[in-house]
């Protein structure tokens, strides 16, 4: 029997760290700027505690370009190491210098912001370099370092006559990897993840004009003025934000503070956002952000704009699937927290503890803040429903706490523009719209032009039409319906007549006689296509239309369902069907019945079946011609 | 100055492996099957090339579960391990088995088909197990060794009394993962990962009809007949193809073999594929694999089946962006090739030479498939086309090689059903639709319905009109415009009016004097919104329509491009402009002009406004309820 330890071979493991650990080579960048983050802000945790004695200074952090040396160098003005401390950290690969300082300094832990999570990091450097150099000072009163290491597990390390505190990290770029000495390139990177770094990040310099020169205006001998150029100066390009809006305090923000960084953070959006949320929690987890609600857009672009996850102002991913719910989705904004589990598989992610706890939060806060804009001012909640019920029909559906919330603010708005919450709704309408049955019909038209003479005829009565043309209000209304006492029900206007959709106990006299209705149906049966039109015969209002094509409400709404995800399996795929509604006490019907001349009743029936077809957008191709040819001789 | 040996510490690599290196954990299994079948196929090529002697057998792997243990086993009959060598592979982590392997038997390496890209792979087992064992007797004969770990660096390994060759991996289940001791759970990783592993795969037994029975039938004293049960045996439950199609040569399968694998690879899918592309290539790099042109449809299950990624038979993604040219992701089927470097970014994908070589291959091979059957079987093609046309037309416009190649098999189908080549069309309609200033119109339609009535006045001058309805077919149109002589133009139907789209010397008499139509046009003009619509006064046949609404083409191409992606900025959200065609040769025109009753006038325009509006879809809510109630009026 033997016992021992395994062995990792570091030849085998610096291939792998290149090749599976990061697989996006751009991340490095992102890694050393972490590390000369975490460099500064230990530092200055150490002078407040009085245990470096040094001054921070104007610490920032420096990046450079030398296009000839083929090098990029990231210098911090951190707590710099020894030499011992160099063979302590970067020789150890995967020991984690954060660990052991937030084990020694527990109690400090959220004013340092340590990023501990980049494990690995500084290795990451030979993804792209073919040799690394460190030149090192610590704050402490030891000679500098000089660490020199080409990927190979071999490395060098001697003293060095740096004098000035910190650590300067240079990588001799590959061959490979020459993108990384372009300076767009690395703006673009230095943009995507630090744009909200801690600590300043010098990239270059640029010109300003000169704050402290005002420009002569010289009069010349012609009296012609001229004003001299105005001085310029180079300063520092400090290219990040280190107090982004999300860090601050709510109660330290205007609306014009909000506003201002939406524009930051999606700086190719003109639109503005309808409203924010400002996220802030310190107990069960840790997390700070801003959430947009935006305005809907069909610009493409602007779905681009995702939310961003943040660690310690460094960007992650714009990717927050399992983090935000998934009706929160289409919001923009930002969240910072270091509880979020990276680089772990979504479903992995979903099942965790403090992430569910986290996509809880948000949800509980969205809800909250919805809540209260509907009580403050309900005016400008209805003016913005328009763009946020999606999102909000989407989170009822799907979350039944959020739900529960969202049933006292949903609206139902009507096609002349009221607003109704559900309780309202019901109240309003249940005297009027509550059949013989007791079953009390909720009516809405999905299109204000396609169903105008069916909206027409149900206002007539006295009735209320909501306007819900949401892709997703088929699932909702079936949740409502079932969710109360089974009593109320929606109906589209043009699933029936109206008197049928909500029938009452008012006798209506039939022009026609019994034996006359026989007579007629299948005069007209045979002029239409049965497989598709069901004819049923009314005695209506004799101002109503003669013919009206209606859609039975079930049938159309499965499909609908079907089509965005749930109802009746393979509905989807059933045919249309309709019924032609024909209104026995209208003059042109009794025409048809009593005329004698056959080619003359067939010429009513069609004119009178196209007209209502074209009421339901059903008239197309050869016949819509064929009806045009008809209408024009009737008029010429 | 100090040189030394960067030390990799274990007890942080451990946790890393866990977290970062595979962030899905089910990952686990692949990565012990494909060891497991590694050393199946090593053997066998060491018995094929006399260096083990010993009988391969029916080798296979067997994967049982034992829920009272909380134990998941996977065990083959492979080359096995000496003490020894556990000691080197399995306690060397990252030391890459398959390498020295192959470095050793380098003329045989297409043969045994080694995994050597799963670098890490025992190691995953800890991603899921909180102790593993190993029971490995080798081929050689050696005592065989039994390891214990539980994911600490230290290990046990002592002597084992196993007698039996191979290697036998028990994985004691952690507690969070609990799943995988679920025999649905593994069924269907195995499935997922595993279906045509090289080396049969055993999970369980299942029963089957004895094929040695014949049930007797035995005739009671009543006359009635029974038959006897069939009997049942246990046999092993083989869940894996071992043979795939995509293996096997060209030659060697007939039409039906590859609608077999298509069924085999999409059970779910009940649709049979148009055509399939057989994919062979040794040199510069190696690829197999089938793929399938689907038939279209809107069932979204079936967009779910993607082309799936295969190396060396293991299934890795179905994720082949990059590797399979964009407008191929539609397509369905396998592609194997151990040439593919996994996980790596998209963007390393891209610029990698080999894919590069790749990707070239596969649509050089689309593209000669698709000629080869057109030529061919032209009915067969032209039936297809449909289903084929936007895989096509969206390569021809994103591959320039594959535009040239393409030009010889696009197909142009008119509205009747005629199917042209670019080429074929130009030649038929160049005489005819080559107008008076020598440009050549190639006119077409979008919707055989709704420009019904525009299709049918073209047809009457005798013109050729296409019927092109595919989303990026303006991108075409506008490509093979600026391809040419300049001289070739497509317009739609109802650009103008069609004596307008392709102008011949013709002289039109006109029946209204220019003083008359200097009357006439104020008056219209004042009866229909301006911002909209331009009256254009013409002398058309007196059988054209009178009103008539056309949409001029750049414009409205404009704007599909835009909307599309492309064409040029901002134009997509452009109002629509319309023309009105007045055709003063018609008598009701006539009528309007002469009318001395400004009422009766007014009447007049709407209804012939109205149904001209009617023919483009135009004419929607009240204006269209009013429509059908004067229309009533009309026939009552």
């Amino acid at each position: 029997m033997s016992k021992g330890n395994i062995n990792v071979s570091v030849e085998n493991i610096f291939p792998l760290i290149k090749k599976f650990l990061y697989s996006d080579h751009e991340i490095f960048l992102r890694e050393l700027v972490s590390n000369a983050t975490d460099a500064t802000t230990k530092l200055k945790h150490l002078i407040s505690i009085g245990e470096a004695q040094t001054e921070l200074g104007d610490a920032k952090i420096e990046i450079s370009i030398d296009k000839k040396a083929k090098t990029l160098t990231i210098k911090d003005q951190g707590l710099g190491m020894t030499m011992e401390e160099v063979e302590k950290y970067i020789n150890q690969i995967a020991f984690s210098g954060a660990e052991e300082f937030l084990e020694k300094y527990k109690d400090g832990k959220n004013d340092t912001g340590v990023i501990g999570h980049f494990g690995l990091g500084f290795y990451s450097a030979f993804m792209v370099a073919k040799q690394v150099e460190i030149f090192t000072k610590s704050y402490k009163d030891e000679p500098a370092a000089h660490w020199i290491c080409d990927g190979s597990p071999e490395y060098t390390l001697v003293e060095h006559d740096k004098s000035d505190r910190g650590t300067e990290i240079v990588l001799h770029i590959a061959d490979d990897s020459k993108e990384f000495l372009e300076e767009g390139k690395i703006r673009g990177l230095l943009n995507k993840y630090n744009r909200f770094n801690q600590v300043p990040i010098k990239f270059g310099t640029k010109k300003v004009n000169d704050p402290n020169h005002e420009p002569k205006t010289i009069t010349d001998k012609d009296g012609k003025e001229t004003t001299e150029p105005r001085k310029q100066i180079e300063v520092d390009d400090i290219i990040n934000n280190t107090n982004p809006a999300w860090t601050k305090k709510p109660a330290d923000l205007e609306d014009e503070d909000y506003k201002n960084f939406y524009r930051e953070l999606y700086p190719m959006q003109f639109e503005e956002s309808l409203f924010h949320i400002h996220l802030n929690v310190d107990y069960p987890f840790n997390l700070t952000g801003i959430l947009f609600f935006p305005k809907l857009t069909q610009n493409l672009d602007m779905q681009k704009d995702k939310i961003q996850l943040y660690q310690n102002q460094v960007f992650v991913t714009d990717n927050v699937e399992g983090i935000v719910p998934d009706f929160l989705q289409m919001l923009k904004g930002v969240i910072d927290s270091p509880d979020i589990p990276l680089n772990v598989s979504r479903s992995y992610l979903q099942a965790d503890g403090a992430v569910k706890k986290i996509s809880g939060y948000i949800t509980k806060k969205v809800g909250d803040k919805l809540s209260s804009l509907f009580k403050e001012n309900r005016e400008d909640f209805e003016k913005k429903w328009n763009d946020i019920k999606v999102i909000i029909e989407y989170g009822m559906l799907s979350e039944d706490k959020f739900y529960d919330k969202a049933k006292s603010f949903a609206l139902y708005p009507t096609v002349n523009n009221t607003y109704f919450t559900f309780d309202e709704l019901i109240e309003k309408t249940k005297d009027s719209q509550t059949d013989k049955d007791g079953n009390h019909i909720l009516l809405y038209a999905a299109n204000k032009n396609a169903q105008h003479s069916y909206i027409e005829a149900a206002k007539a009565k006295g009735y209320e039409v909501l306007l819900l043309d949401s892709p997703i209000i088929s699932h909702l209304m079936q949740k409502l319906e079932t969710s109360g006492d089974g009593k109320v029900k929606f109906s589209r206007v043009d699933a029936d007549h109206i008197d049928n959709l909500i029938k009452k106990d008012d006798t209506v006299i039939s022009k026609l006689s019994d034996e006359e209705k026989e007579k007629l149906k299948p005069i007209i049966e045979a002029a239409v296509p049965s497989q598709t039109y069901t004819v049923q015969l009314e005695s209506l209002d004799s101002n109503a239309f003669p013919f009206m094509i209606t859609v039975p409400e079930f049938m159309r709404r499965m499909k609908e369902m079907s089509a965005t995800g749930g109802g009746m399996f393979g509905m989807g795929s059933l045919p249309d069907m309709y019924n032609l509604v024909v209104n026995t006490n209208h003059d042109l019907v009794s025409n048809i019945l009593n005329s004698t001349d056959e080619t003359e009743q067939k010429r009513l029936i069609s004119q009178a079946f196209d007209l209502a077809k074209l009421s339901q957008n059903l008239l197309h191709g050869e016949e819509l011609t064929n009806f045009i040819k008809r209408s024009y001789e009737l008029i010429k």
